[in-house]
């Protein structure tokens, strides 16, 4: 076993507290990573305070993670000690199921291994990137270009590649009309990568507060969603809305805002079932999408991608996590906490 | 002023009547048809009955008019007389707007002008083919191929291409699993396009009591919906279903039958919002969507395209319609309704 640092809580209402945890010793295929930074995505907070069910304590999140190549297993053959690398929402999958030879492991049929609140194929309890050190099997280890600094590249392993498989599916690019509902952490990669694709970004966000970051960001057009005159200026006129906001929205009133054969797709979902109005969606052949992450495959075309996107940071030393969850629930983060693992100590 | 017999309905609860209604002067780009059959579409029902809205009476449905030639305008070009032709939903649009450019009248963006129960560009009532004859700018006027038998041509001019659009879009073809939900006069003209397109097809029917007839009909798969099993078996495994039934259904349960990057569409819609859960498009990166009828220049291929296939149909005579109404209310029918228009008489 190796013993690695971590940051665990105890309980839905505890507060985060050092503890170490124990990493597998390394199988032929596994690397071990020392992990630099990690994100604090949103569902990490979900997961801490068992809000989407209950949890096993002590629970380390994590899973925007990105770190330097420490030690390789006897055949492990992408990864050499050194190398810069990341690993995202998942660390396992079937790999024999239809959507898994699809490169589509988010999708995976028999059900893949979460980075962290999961138990792997060991029996083990998987924990997350909270942490000094992470094994993980090769083919669920990305590698992140030179061009873009570890930090900056922790929050594309989640909120990254959660925007960009919809805005590839869907095709965005030159002369499509992209809109974006909700800057957050999500959000702000969604417009900037939809910009770095060609698309002209328009922002929906509650109010103007972050207009002026939005349109620095890439945006073209940056609307208030409170203004009822923002649903009838934009009426008819979106090719694909991706929507950030998990709580629930007037479905109808995104979905009119899409032209002939627009989709609005949900990359996260509210607890309770929304209602639709069907003729919305029959209106202008229009249809009402989800989305999940994105494969390991996909992840490194964008990484590799050489658009050198990285997220707009606050990076935070491993005693702030509780306050930092505090101002994600107050949308009080411009856009993304990273946790700078180089200050946790044991 | 052309007179042309008809046979409309004088308010919600009256019974049709024959009367006779005006049809305007052939102008340079019109045609005359004496139409010979037309369909009872559901919507007649709808609209006879003032059901999705106030009408104006007297109402003469229909919208699946196939007839023949009697006179064409002095700048006609596609058409003469003697020639087999038929009329949809719709018999003009903008012809300008971005929507109309590609093809797509049935999304005018500007609005269409609907067969019967609307008004035209020349402010006159628009009054549909339970009559004689009917003008119609040549645009909007289809060819029926020598193949294939009037009677029977004339439910492909709203069920046939209600059902083939989406099942175009939505790739149907070989090694596509496609489902149909309701087996009536969408449903079966669903069943034969989606076989004919060389998909594996599955019937979802509320009961077994029609499975004879759809496996005639072209499904290689017949199950009951009011079966919990049917979910069971039948969860992952489909790529599109084509859901034709108005009425209020479970869409999580339907969603939940398909496969990655499956498809639901509606073609038609209840009057009540429908409750969605978001988790079920998330899943599987499913998508839930509309599609209203189809273009033009769609139809025409539809009527080329060289399967020869015409409706399922029980021909009745100008005296049986309300008892037809009353029937198709009741499901008991095999599979549409069409009006002889020779026995129309003044």
């Amino acid at each position: 076993m190796i013993t690695a640092n971590a940051q665990a809580t105890f309980g839905p209402s505890e507060p985060f507290k050092a503890t170490t945890i124990d990493r597998r010793d390394l199988g032929p295929r596994d690397v071990l990573i020392e992990i630099k930074y990690c994100g604090i995505c949103h569902s990490d907070i979900h997961h801490a305070r068992s809000e989407w069910r209950q949890e096993q304590y002590p629970l380390v999140p994590g899973h925007e993670i990105a770190g330097i190549v420490a030690e390789v297993g006897s055949e492990v053959t992408k990864f050499a000690v050194g190398d810069r690398v990341g690993v995202g929402c998942m660390v396992d999958s079937c790999g024999e199921c239809e959507n898994c030879r699809k490169g589509e492991e988010q999708y995976c049929l028999k059900g893949n291994t979460l980075t962290y609140a999961d138990v792997d194929k060991y029996g083990q309890r998987t924990q997350g990137g909270y942490s000094t050190h992470i094994v993980v099997e090769e083919d669920f280890v990305l590698r992140i270009p030179e061009g873009i600094s570890l930090d900056v590249a922790a929050p594309l392993l989640c909120a990254g590649i959660t925007t960009y498989s919809p805005l590839r599916r869907w095709e965005a690019g030159p002369g499509k009309k992209v809109a974006v509902v909700g800057l957050g952490g999500l959000g702000h990669m969604a417009v900037k990568i939809a910009r770095a694709m060609g698309a002209e970004v328009t922002v929906l966000s509650q109010t103007l507060r972050k207009k002026e970051d939005g349109l620095r960001l890439g945006a073209d057009h940056y609307y208030a969603t409170s203004d009822p005159e923002t649903f009838e200026k934009l009426a008819g006129t979106l090719d694909l809305i991706i929507n950030t906001v998990s709580a629930k929205i007037d479905v109808d009133a995104y979905l009119s805002l899409l032209a002939l054969d627009g989709t609005l797709v949900n990359v996260g979902a509210p607890a309770e079932p929304l209602s639709l109005n069907v003729f919305s969606l029959l209106g202008q052949r229009r249809s009402y999408a989800g989305s999940l992450i994105g494969g390991i495959r996909e992840t490194q075309e964008m990484l590799d991608a050489k658009h050198n996107i990285g997220a707009e940071i606050e990076v935070i030393s491993v005693d702030k996590i509780d306050e930092a969850y505090e101002r994600v629930l107050a949308s009080d983060v411009r856009y993304r906490f990273v946790i700078d693992i180089s200050t946790m100590t044991a």
